[in-house]
C-alpha cells in the first residue's frame, strides 16, 4: 500500500465563531493513488480521540482501508487528516498562538464540527481533487461525513455515516459534559494552561474511563470481563479501565478533549429547520450504517437521518447490523462492514 | 403520622471480612404503631446515597410511606435505618475509631451488603420484632431485601426487591469504579485523610455527575432537558448536573461512597451456587418490580431472580412496569407501584 503522511499549511480559517484562526497547520496521510481524473479519492473521518493514521500499522481503520478491503487501496484513494482542534498534527490547543508566542491553551477559539470540515476542504482543493467519491467516518466522523453533504453536496459522490447522530442528545451531552469536568477538576489543568507541566493526567484518565464505558455495551462488557477478579480486591474490568485511562493521557491533550467535545455537543443539524428540508435536493447517495447495542449512538438517531432522506427521495441505503459491541462495533464489526461499502463504493463509481 | 428518630448502640459487629467493628451505632426512624404482636413491621432499605429518612417532609421515599400511601402508616409499623458505612448517623468511615480516637477514614473495614442485613438485624431484634411483614427497597435496598430473604428466610413474611439485581454486571462495577477514581484523583482526598480540612468536593460531585446520568433515561433526559440551553455557552443538562453535583458534596461523604459503592460491587447472591438453589425452601413471598427503560439495573437483572424463584415454586409476582423515568422511577412512578404494593401487603397479612 503506497502510504504517505504530510503536514499543509493555510494562512488562515474563518471560524463559525467568527474569529480567523491563523495560522492553521493540517496533518494527513494518504493511502492508495489518486487516478488520472481525480475520481477515485475517499475521505475518511476520525472519531473523537482519532487521529490521522487511519491505515497500516497502529490505524484507527487498519481493518478497513488497505488493500483489498471495505476501502479498497488499490482502487482508492483514502485520505484522512487530523481534525481541527486535535493533538496530532493538526492546529489546536496546544499550538502556539504567533500573537503571544505560548501554546492557545482555553484561548484558542471554540470550534465546530462545520469548521472541521471548512479546513478539511480547503485541504481536498489543495490536493486538487474537486469532488470525492465518497466522505466516510464514525461516530463523530459520521457527524462529519453528514455535514460534507449537507454543506457541500456537488463535492461528495458518497455519504457512510456510521454510529453517527444528526446531533447529540442530552444523554450524550451529559456524558461528554462529566469527561470535561473531570478534567477541569483536576488543579493540574490549571485553566488550561498546563503546557510544559505536568498537566490534569488523572482528570483526563476519569474523563476516558467514562468513555470506555459508554462505547462498550453492558453484553460485551459481561462477555470480555464478567465479574472475574484481577486481584482480591479488584475487578478485571477496575483494571482494564484505569489502564486505558492511564494509556490516554500519553496520547491526547485534555484542552483538546474539552474542545472537541464541546463541537460535538453543539453540533445540530436541525438547528435552522428540519433534517428533511436540510436535503431538499441532495444528489449525494448515502449509506447509513449503526449498530444494535449501541447504546450511546443509539440506532434510532440513525433512523432519523435515512426518514429524511427518504421523505426528500434521497438514494439512502440503511443497514442497523446486529453486535453486540456496542458503540465500539464500527471499529470492530469488519466483515458486514466491508460488504456493505464495498458493494455501495462499486456502484457508486459506476452510477 | 407517629415518626420517631433515634439511635441504637451496639458493642459490635461481627463483620463478612473477619473484623469486629465496635462499638456500632445504627440511626433509624418508624413511621406509625407496633401493633400489639408485633406483626405489622415493614422494613424499608434505602438505596446508595440514601438515609434513615424514609417518609414525611424531605423523606427519599415520602410519597411512597405515609398515611394512606403504598406502605400506610395507620395500618404498618414502617422502619427504615441508615446503612452500615454510611454517613447519616450509623457508623462508618468518618465515625470516631475509639483506638485512634481519630475518624476511621480508609481504616475502615471492608463491609457487604450482607453486613448491611446483619446489623439492620441487630436492630430488629433490639426492637423486640421476630417476624418482618416485608422488607422493600429500591436498587441497593433491592440488594438488601434479596440478602434478607436469603439469610433470614423465617424472619421475612414478604420481600419487594424492586430495580435491582442479584449481582452488579461489569457495567454496573465500571460506572462505580469510575465515581471511586474520580474521587480518589482528586488530590483533597488525600488517601481519605480530609476531615477537618476541605475534602475532595470536586471530586465527588463528578462521581455523583456520573451517577446522575446513570439514574435517568435517554428518554427523561430529553424529556427534561433536550437541547436546551441555561447560558449561550451551556446546556441546560450541564448546569443541571453541575448543580446536583455540588449539592451532593454538602450531604455525603467522600469515604462512605468508595465504601458503600465496593458492597454494592462485591453483592451477588450467586457467589457459592446458583440462584435457584439459593432460594431453595424460600417461604417468604415476593413481589419483584423492574421498569422498562432502567438501563442501569435493566430488566432482566429482575427476571433472573423471578425465573430462579419460580423453579422453586416460591409464591413470587412479577411486575416490569413501563416508564421513562430510568433508574430513578421506583422513586417516580408512584401510583402503579403503590397498587401493586397495596394488594400485595394486604395479601401477605392474611396468607
Amino acid at each position: 500500500m503506497i502510504t504517505e503522511a504530510a503536514t499543509v499549511f493555510f494562512d488562515a480559517i474563518e471560524l463559525d465563531c467568527g474569529v480567523a484562526l491563523a495560522p492553521v497547520e493540517v496533518a494527513y496521510e494518504t493511502y492508495g493513488t489518486l487516478n488520472a481524473d481525480k475520481s477515485n479519492a475517499i475521505l475518511a473521518l476520525h472519531a473523537f480521540s482519532g487521529d490521522a493514521h487511519a491505515a497500516g500499522e497502529g490505524g484507527w481503520w487498519a481493518n478497513m482501508i488497505g488493500p483489498g478491503l471495505a476501502f479498497d487501496t488499490d482502487r482508492y484513494f483514502v485520505i484522512c487528516s487530523n481534525v481541527l482542534g486535535g493533538c496530532k498534527g493538526t492546529t489546536g490547543p496546544a499550538s502556539i498562538d504567533p500573537k503571544t508566542g505560548c501554546p492557545w491553551a482555553m484561548g484558542f477559539p471554540s470550534i465546530s464540527i462545520a469548521d472541521m470540515v471548512r479546513l478539511q476542504k480547503m485541504l481536498i482543493d489543495r490536493l486538487g481533487i474537486a469532488r470525492l467519491l465518497a466522505v466516510t467516518g464514525g461516530s463523530m466522523g459520521g457527524m462529519q461525513a453528514l455535514e460534507w453533504a449537507v454543506t457541500h453536496p456537488e463535492s461528495v459522490a458518497a455519504a457512510i455515516p456510521i454510529a453517527t447522530t444528526a446531533r447529540h442528545s442530552a444523554q450524550q451531552i451529559a456524558f461528554n459534559e462529566v469527561g470535561r469536568q473531570a478534567i477541569m477538576a483536576d488543579p493540574d489543568w490549571n485553566e488550561g494552561n498546563y503546557y510544559g507541566g505536568r498537566g490534569p493526567a488523572r482528570g483526563l484518565a476519569v474523563a476516558r474511563m467514562i468513555g470506555h464505558i459508554t462505547y462498550m455495551s453492558d453484553e460485551s462488557m459481561r462477555r470480555k470481563f464478567g465479574r472475574r477478579l484481577h486481584a482480591p480486591d479488584q475487578f478485571e474490568v477496575e483494571s482494564y479501565l484505569q489502564y486505558r485511562g492511564s494509556k490516554f493521557v500519553d496520547r491526547f491533550d485534555a484542552n483538546s478533549y474539552i474542545y472537541i467535545t464541546r463541537a460535538m455537543d453543539s453540533f445540530d443539524l436541525t438547528e435552522h429547520g428540519s433534517l428533511v428540508s436540510l436535503f431538499e435536493g441532495a444528489k449525494t447517495r448515502f449509506l447509513v450504517i449503526s449498530f444494535t447495542s449501541d447504546w450511546l449512538y443509539p440506532s434510532y438517531q440513525s433512523q432519523e437521518i435515512v426518514s429524511a432522506l427518504r421523505r426528500r427521495n434521497c438514494d439512502v441505503a440503511y443497514c442497523n447490523l446486529t453486535s453486540h459491541y456496542g458503540h465500539d462495533a464500527f471499529l470492530v464489526e469488519v466483515n458486514e462492514q466491508t460488504e456493505l461499502i464495498r458493494g455501495f463504493l462499486k456502484s457508486t463509481q459506476h452510477a
